[in-house]
């Protein structure tokens, strides 16, 4: 395959499908390097949608060594869905350590994009303060 | 209010997700004039992602003339999710005659954007050719 072709081709709502299982498995196994290595170098994260981005891998691994430790258990609540570009959503929740002791469920939609190789070029995620509840 | 705040004020995470349940429920009410109405002047529409977007109340509505005759019938898989910003975003699955004869389901993420009087300003559906089953 030619770069030309390579800079043009996006993965296939499959392979994309795959990568965001990827991703909540990792999280779940708090394997960090895992989660950041889903990432192409320069992607941005936008979490919580509204927040400023950040971006860069020094940027995200760093996000991620904060979030990762917490002992998040993240579960999908329906299949994901892909496009018909290079871009795929899913619902989950967050199963987290409330902040007063006992768990909080914290719903979310992330939206990924991703390049040639199925790298997550950016990430954004959907929840407001009102999308969590006592667990 | 003055003018500068109404530009700069984002409609809650609840009244955004009030608005998502009323496209469903137009929807499948089979109110062509109630779905086109949640929109805003000038809005687009991305559907599914990845395809050409269309813009304006006109595209809007022939777009719609289009698709709710078909009798749809939509129904969230979880509650809608909303963010820190003016968008939301809900995981439905979408009830639709087949091509060949009897139903067929599609799994979609839609992602919308809101302007302040709560009017979506924009409308990106995901979802892929293996995001159809027989029904």
């Amino acid at each position: 395959m030619s770069q030309a072709e390579l800079l043009t081709r996006s993965p296939t709502s499959a392979q994309m499908r795959i990568a965001l299982q990827h991703y909540i498995d990792a999280i779940n196994a708090r394997d960090t390097d895992a989660v950041v290595a889903l990432y192409a170098d320069g992607a941005t994260i936008e979490d919580p949608v509204g927040s400023p981005a950040i971006q860069g891998r020094e940027a995200i691994a760093a996000f991620y060594a904060k979030v990762v430790p917490l002992g998040l258990k993240l579960r999908m609540v329906a299949p994901a869905r892909g496009s018909h570009g290079n871009a795929a959503a899913m619902a989950f929740e967050v199963d987290a350590p409330a902040a007063g002791g006992g768990r909080s469920i914290v719903r979310v939609i992330d939206v990924m994009t991703f390049d040639a190789e199925g790298k997550f070029t950016s990430m954004r995620a959907f929840w407001a303060p009102d999308d969590m509840a006592a667990g």
